[in-house]
């Protein structure tokens, strides 16, 4: 599978100086030419990409993770987490899958590939994975807890417009509010998420 | 207008460390207990909190401005910009939009205010503004041009969920998509934007 970085509206130009590395975000900054000649400070945070990963079970339900995370609330989303440095986006895909549900795939469908916070460098992808097959259990890390949820699209739709539920994925929620109401998409969603 | 700031999903804590400060993130650090009782670094990013003012005139069209910066290709958007550290957020409303569109109003309706970027505290507000009186021209920073362009609600939701079109008010898109398809989203926003 080809994958394509996607770019952010402002990229950081390739000369600009990390100011500031940290555990998540690293800093950089640049002088930026203005409009009338005079030069200003430019800043852009940049973040490890992401993976979110959906599983589809043989009987059509999507595999969605209840989480809890130390000083966070419930929510509810995809499985997935950080691709590590120099690591591939379809094997950090495979790893996430495998660390936070058991199972492993070999057949991963990329969904959307996004790039959309604001002064930030930051590229989601979210994949659809099918004909899953557990070979384990789950493997987490200290700051995870994690139940597994198997929903219909249709309950995935509801979930992730209900203003109360804290919904991770806010990157697919225009897809889904979309699916809710416009039949196409839903039809499109439903090919999608076909086992 | 009494404005309660939405909080993120995972606050800072208060005993957090502030080891960068930047031009537009700081960034923050702590020490927090994980599930298992071993101790991790959490990092949060934090910005200046922003506001979004959708000015509308007399005619029941909405101002938009088409943006350009430096290094950034066109967008379009509310007016708005960042709250000045100690400004109030009603004052950041009124100067942002004096500052970009040469009016003034006090009539403000606060229709969004959301906080939800992943491991960021940055508190966006969303102001509808009416009654609107010119009274001076663009005042506008070296790295902003703007062109001011009325447009109806519906070619508003329109601009929102084309995804040829750079919308940089991403957080409104799920209001605008749901009222593009849901009748009664769409009266609810007729409501909202009525001059």
């Amino acid at each position: 599978m080809d994958i394509k970085r996607p770019q952010p509206g402002q990229p950081i130009p390739s000369h600009a100086k990390r100011v500031f590395k940290g555990v998540i975000f690293d800093v950089y900054q640049w002088e930026q030419e203005m409009f009338d000649g005079t030069r200003a400070i430019f800043e852009k945070a940049k973040r490890q990409d992401s993976v979110t990963i959906l599983p589809v079970l043989p009987d059509g339900k999507i595999l969605l993770a209840e989480q809890e995370q130390p000083g966070h609330p419930l929510f509810v989303g995809g499985l997935g987490g950080r691709i590590e440095e120099n690591e591939d986006v379809l094997t950090a895909a495979k790893r996430e899958l495998l660390e936070e549900s058991g199972y492993i795939s070999d057949n991963f469908t990329l969904w959307l590939a996004l790039n959309q916070i604001p002064k930030t460098d930051w590229a989601v992808y979210v994949f659809v994975a099918r004909d899953l097959r557990k070979v384990g259990d789950l493997n987490l890390d200290p700051g995870e807890k994690i139940k597994l949820v198997p929903v219909t699209l249709e309950e995935m739709i509801n979930l992730a417009t209900d203003k109360n539920v804290c919904f991770r994925e806010q990157e697919i929620v225009p897809e889904l509010l979309e699916a809710k109401y416009n039949p196409a998409k839903k039809k499109e969603l439903e090919e999608l998420f076909r086992p």
